[in-house]
Order: structure tokens, then sequence, then C-alpha cells
């Protein structure tokens, strides 16, 4: 890189940071998509006004082009739900907090009655007898660690009590699990997220409590005769027809070589999807916008990509990426916004050392905008079946330190979001696809 | 640095993050602060319990030895205080929210009333006539800049409109100031700050709008006709004696030389001084804890300093450089923590070009935990009077993109400082201290 093109690309970066820092609209625009529309699960109504509210904020944004891309999603409704629990033998059965875990069974209205057995580990429930567990409700009580400097690698340690305990659980025949809300908050809020069950195992509920009752079961627990009375509606209610959203800005050398920036555009079904993933909806929205208002002419065609149904299906991201196939489209790089609106760190990518090698020597740009770690190797959910096209691969790093105390929770609203925060994202993308456009990195 | 010696260092980094993310107490000392005293001015009451407070944290935090150091404070009192503006010659006068300037001289419960005329800046001002300024309030309406990546360089660039306006419009016998908030904030709160008249001059009102309450005042002014009637009894009344808080683990080796580590204790008379700087405080205290806890001998004493005045006056740095001078202690390096309770990422200060060579050779031990900057040159101000002493003096750098939000305001509470944020900030200082002290890098 030549001091001159140092230069003329630290111009650019200025350039970037500035308009989006006093002219961008992201903000305005995750409070349009929290407030009017909120959260948005795959097949509801809001998702569908989602899609609405997306093809047109694309529009306005000066995309050359707006379009939606089909895509047959899995419906799962909440419905009413209710846990109480009864910490003693003497005690009475107290509401708790509590969120079914998505894609869960529920009692199905019903009145589910069974004591509680408190396990920390996989390792310790495979120890336990089938007739110990039978007909319980099996509390994994896995804390999330929080000894780690960022919260990813807790959240990758501890997720697979959300994820696998059913699957476990289902061979000893249980009534239902309870599990330790996969939170880095010292609150009591539960938190959702997909759970899975073996096929053809029978489907029994699922359910997440905040850390504040967690601890107060586990006391309970180790002094014996807890029980849960569980009662929900949620369900599997088949498929629906969804959409990605897609904006494309053409390019001007490269028009039929594309650089994807994207965002999901599902949600959970409590809160408002502000940080997961509002803010990579926006965000990425806002790096188009930006490259029409400064007149940056990008030698490929990029693309923002608002994806559907990553929180509990994928279907968005495997369209997408079959879509992509079948068309002959090169994707030369996949960026997604997908770990909340936070302060920029970094980029993890699927660049090989050589490729890794050469993008390095632009850190030196990326520096005074707080972006400096460009090691970790990874990519975001949605982009992730490019990925197994040969595509490389990215996510925004942000700063991770608050992500896990809102996911999935009640509390992820447009309030957690700082503006100033959500837009230094958006410039860190822009700068961040404008080196790899540019200088053709990736080519 | 032997390979050996990175090796060990990087373990006892470990120990102190681990240590503190999971064992640290400093968030539910912020909390007792924030939430049993609040907020805590100088030479008030409640400034008296948060001395109190300081002392027995830090002798529970096991500090060898907790004294208390006096310092002759300010005295400045709000009391009740009311602004309404009329924002057109036919409409109403409408209350809106607004804070007294530290320091600054109130109506004296009388209503004053008067026509606004409003500058951007103090060029502006200067080119009015002493006839058209006359008996007037001046609305000094300079925005904060916010196309800076970082904010302080926003706030170091807007806060002499804060400072200095009532030098400048002092000269031309104005009958008040209202200046534009220093705010990063898409809100009304009005913040709040020190100001200063010239020795000698009149002292009028000088308060605070929020920025939507100046949005509309400007749109207003400039249409013409706009009016201010203000209410408020604030006033400086004499001195008061208060105290630094002091808490000390004796060095093994080096006990007459000194590291610091500090924040400071008052704050300003709303909100609950959360951020600025109780966040400092709680933990300056976890540094020492942590040290005590994991059996971490420091060869140099090391000193935790709680501050008293630092927002109104700073008499008790300067209390404590003088101590400092008058018994000839040798202070190796002093370092504050008064940038908000946010995520680590770097630290100021004003080592020589040599010192920071020496120093840098540390910095790949410090990016796991997201602490990457150490090119800064500047300090905290408490520790400023230390600096004209000679001692090398720095500040930790956190992420500034949500501080102006808050800082001096209503809104400056517990609730907006985030748990691991803050412990995180504690175990940067922790291992500075440790690095500084173990290598005896500044000796």
């Amino acid at each position: 890189m030549s001091s001159i093109g140092q230069h003329k690309d630290s111009i650019a970066f200025k350039n970037i940071a500035t308009h989006i820092l006093t002219q961008g609209k992201c903000y305005q625009d995750l409070r349009v998509l929290c407030k009017t529309i909120g959260h948005r699960l795959s097949g509801s109504a809001q998702a569908s006004k989602a899609v609405e509210w997306a093809e047109q904020t694309l529009r306005e944004a000066g995309c050359d082009t707006v379009w939606l891309q089909p895509v047959q999603v899995p419906v799962w409704r909440r419905g009413e739900e209710h846990l109480a629990l009864k910490f003693s033998k003497e005690g009475d059965f107290i509401d708790v907090p509590m969120s079914s875990l998505g894609n869960s069974e529920g009692t199905g209205g019903r009145l589910l009655k069974a004591p509680i057995v408190m396990v920390r580990s996989f390792d310790e429930f495979e120890q336990l007898s089938k007739e110990a567990v039978e007909g319980k409700i099996i509390f994994f009580n896995y804390p999330f660690r929080q000894d780690f400097a960022h919260t990813f690698p807790g959240y990758g340690d501890a997720v697979k009590y959300r994820w696998q305990s059913p699957m476990i659980a289902g061979k000893k025949n249980v009534a239902g699990i309870i599990i330790r809300s996969i939170s880095t908050g010292e609150d009591d809020y539960p938190h959702t997220g997909s759970t899975k069950y073996e096929d053809g195992s029978p489907r029994f509920p699922a359910v997440a409590i905040g850390n504040k009752t967690a601890d107060k079961l586990e006391k309970a627990c180790l002094k014996g005769n807890t029980e849960a009375i569980l009662k929900s509606e949620c369900r599997m209610q088949g498929t629906a027809m969804s959409f990605n959203v897609i904006g494309e800005i053409t390019g001007s050398s490269k028009p039929k070589d594309f650089i994807l920036v994207g965002g999901h555009l599902d949600s959970w079904d409590i809160g408002e999807g502000a940080h997961d993933d509002g803010a990579g909806c926006v965000q990425s929205i806002e790096v188009l916008r930006a490259y029409k208002q400064l007149g940056i002419r990008p030698k490929h065609s990029i693309r923002a990509v608002m994806f559907m149904n990553e929180e509990n299906g994928l279907k968005g991201g495997l369209a997408y990426a079959d879509s992509a196939l079948a068309r002959k489209e090169k994707h030369v790089f996949a960026l997604e916004s997908d770990a909340g609106g936070f302060s920029p760190r970094g980029i993890e990518t699927t660049m090989s050392k050589k490729q890794r090698e050469q993008f390095k020597k632009y850190i030196p740009l990326f520096l005074p905008y707080g972006v400096y770690n460009f090691d970790e190797e990874g990519g975001g959910a949605d982009v992730s079946p490019l990925k197994k096209q040969g595509v490389v691969v990215g996510e925004l790093l942000p700063d991770s330190q608050r992500y896990f105390d809102v996911h999935h929770t009640d509390n992820d609203v447009f309030e957690t979001v700082n503006h100033r925060e959500l837009k230094l994202g958006a410039a860190a993308m822009a700068m961040l696809i404008y080196v790899v456009d540019q200088h053709e990195l990736l080519d």
C-alpha cells in the first residue's frame, strides 16, 4: 500500500465516519423498527411488517434495486405460559419469570406438576438412573462462565445447555426441562433461544428461568423437596412463506461480483430485537445509504441483505446461499453484523492466512476508530452457508460485555442501544467493505 | 522482557481478570454508594457520608492503613431553580428542564425576566455591541461536535462554552446566560458542570438546557421574540472541611516509593455520580482488594486515593500533592479513573518517549482484555498537581461513546453502569499497576 493510497483511504474513512456520526439515520431507523413493529418472530404478522419496512427503508436509502427473496420458514407460537416453583416442602408455589425455549413444546395448556431434579452438567445427568429422572423436571443448572474477558467464549461454553438438553434428557423419559438462562445478567430476566429434540423422541416442555430465580432454586434443590407447576401453550405450527429483503448498489467495474453486508430481520418474540438483530439490519442499510450519499462508487455490486429466520431455522441464510449457487453469483465477501449494536472493536473472518496478512496492512486506518482486532476466526450465522461455497465470510466484533445481559430477553429494547455506538459500528462496516471493494483484496 | 517473564505476567493478568470478573465487589460497592448515599457535592451531608463509606470500604478491602486527609472545600448550594421560556411573541412561557451551572450565582430567589439573544460562538458574541446584549440573557448555542470518533475531543472543543461564557459575557453587563448543554445526548437532560466568572466582575445567573430544548430555542431565536424567566437560589456559601480518603498497601521492597490509583469521591448534586466518578472510586478500591486477596505483594506502596472536590475546585488533588511535597513522598506513578465505568480501551499517560517505549513491550499482555491504546498523552484531573512535581501520571481510557450522554446529569445513575465493563476497567487498572510496580518501569 503506497502512502498516497493510504492517505486517500484515510480521507475516505474520515468522510464515512463523519457522515454516519453526524447524518446517519440508522438510530432513527432502529427506533422505527423497534417501536412501531417491535419483536418479529418468523412467520408472525410483525415479521411481515418488518419485511415491508426493510423494503421501503432500502429503497429510501437509495439502492439501485431492492427485491424480496422467498423463504419458507418454520412457525413457532408461544401462547400463554406460567411457571410456579415450590422452593421447600412446606412452601407455597410461587410464580416466577420464565420463558419457553424456542421451538419447544408446551404442556398443551394443561398443568404439568412434577418434582425437580437439579444437575449441574450433562455428565451429572448421565450418571443418574432412568428411574431417578423419569417423570421429573430436570433443572440444568449450568452458569455462564464470567471469567472470560469477552463474553462470546462464555456463551459458546454454556449454550449447549439450551440447545442440547432436550436431546440428552429425552433418552430418559423426563417430564420437562428447566434451564438456567444463558445470561451474564445479574438480574432475573429469562433468556429464550432455540432448542432441539432428538428426531422421533417425545417432545416435552423446556423453559428458561432468570439467574436470580435459578440461584434460589439451586439453594432449594440442595435442601430437596422442590416442585414445579408448568402451564404453557407453545408449539410448532407448520411453515409459512416469508422473505429475505435485499438491496443492491450496482458495481461500477465488477457488477457481477458481489460483496454482501447483512443482518437478520427476524427476532425472538419478546423484547424488541434491538441489539439482536435490529442493529445489524439498520447498520447494513446505513452502509449502502452512506455510499450513495457520499458518492462512493463501489467496484463490486454491494448488497445489503436482511435475512429472515436466523433465530429458529436459518432458512433465510440457506435460501440466499442456494439462490447464489443456482444463479452462479460470485460472492467475494459476506459480512454480517449480529453481535449487538455496541462499539466496534474488530472483525472476525474466514480469510486465509495470506488474505489476512494482506488485509492487516490496512489496520492502521482502523485504529483511530477504536477498531483494532482482526485476528479472530469466524463469521455470522446467516452467511455461514455461503462459507460452505468457499466465500470468505465475516462478522463485526462489537464490544461484547453487555450483549448477554439482554440477548433474547424482554430487555433487548431500543433504549439499550446507544446512538453513537450503533453508528460507529455502521461506519466500521462501511470502512471494511470499502477496503475489500476498492483494493479488490478478496477477488 | 524474557518469554518466561512474559509468561509469568500473563498468568498474573489472567488471575487478576478472573478474580475481579468473578469475585470482584466493585459493582456492589457502587450500588451502595449510589443508592444509599447518592450524589455528593463537596461540603454536603452526603459527601460526609461518602467519606465514611470510603474509609470503611477501604478497611474492609484489607488495606494495611487507611486515613483521612483534610481538605478545605468550597461550598456551592443549588436550592430551587426554574426556567420558563417563551418561544414566540404570542406564546406562553413554558417550563423547561434546566440546571444551574456549578459555582454560578442564582437570581437570589427573585424572578429574572429578560429577552434572549442567541450567539453560536464567542466570536459572534464579541461582534455584538454592548447595547445589543446589555440586560439580555445570552444563549450560547454551541453544539457538541459529534464527528469525532471518540467523544473527549468533542468535549474539549465545546466545554469552553460552559467554563468561559460568564467571563466573556460579563464584560458587556448581560443579565444572564443560558448554554446548550455539553452533551452528546439525543435527549433533553441538562448537563451541569463548573463555570467561572472574571475576578471582580458581577456574578449573574448561568444555566444549561438540554439538547432538545436548545434545538427548540434555536429555531425560536431565528424568528425573534424569545424571552426567559429564571428563578434560582444557587450561590457560593463559603468553605467547609472535608477529606480525601486514602488506603494503602505497604510495599515489600520499596515502601517509601508510592504508586497511586484513584478516583474522586465528590460528584455533582444531581444524579448519583455513578460514572462520574463513583466508578473510579470503586475500581481503585478493587485494585487494592484484588492484590490482597490474590496475595500479590507489591514492591512499592500502593495507595488508593478517593479525592474530594474534583468537580468544583480540585482542592483534594491540590491538598494531596501539597502533602506529598511537604512529606517528601516519592511518587512513581499516579493513575486516575475518571472517564466512566465503561469497557477499558487503553491508558493515557505523561510518560516520556523512552518510558513509553519501554512500557509498550507489555502491550501484548493487555490485548486479550481489549486494552490496546497506550499512545495518548494525558492524565486525570486529580493527579495533575502531582504531574507538576514531575510525577508520571495517567488516566484510564474507557470506551467514550456513552459518557457525555449522562455526564453531570440526573441520568448518571447506577443503572447506566454495566457490571462487566466496570470490573474489566478495574482489572485493567490492576494489571497496569502490576506492570509498573513489578518491573519498576517508572522508578
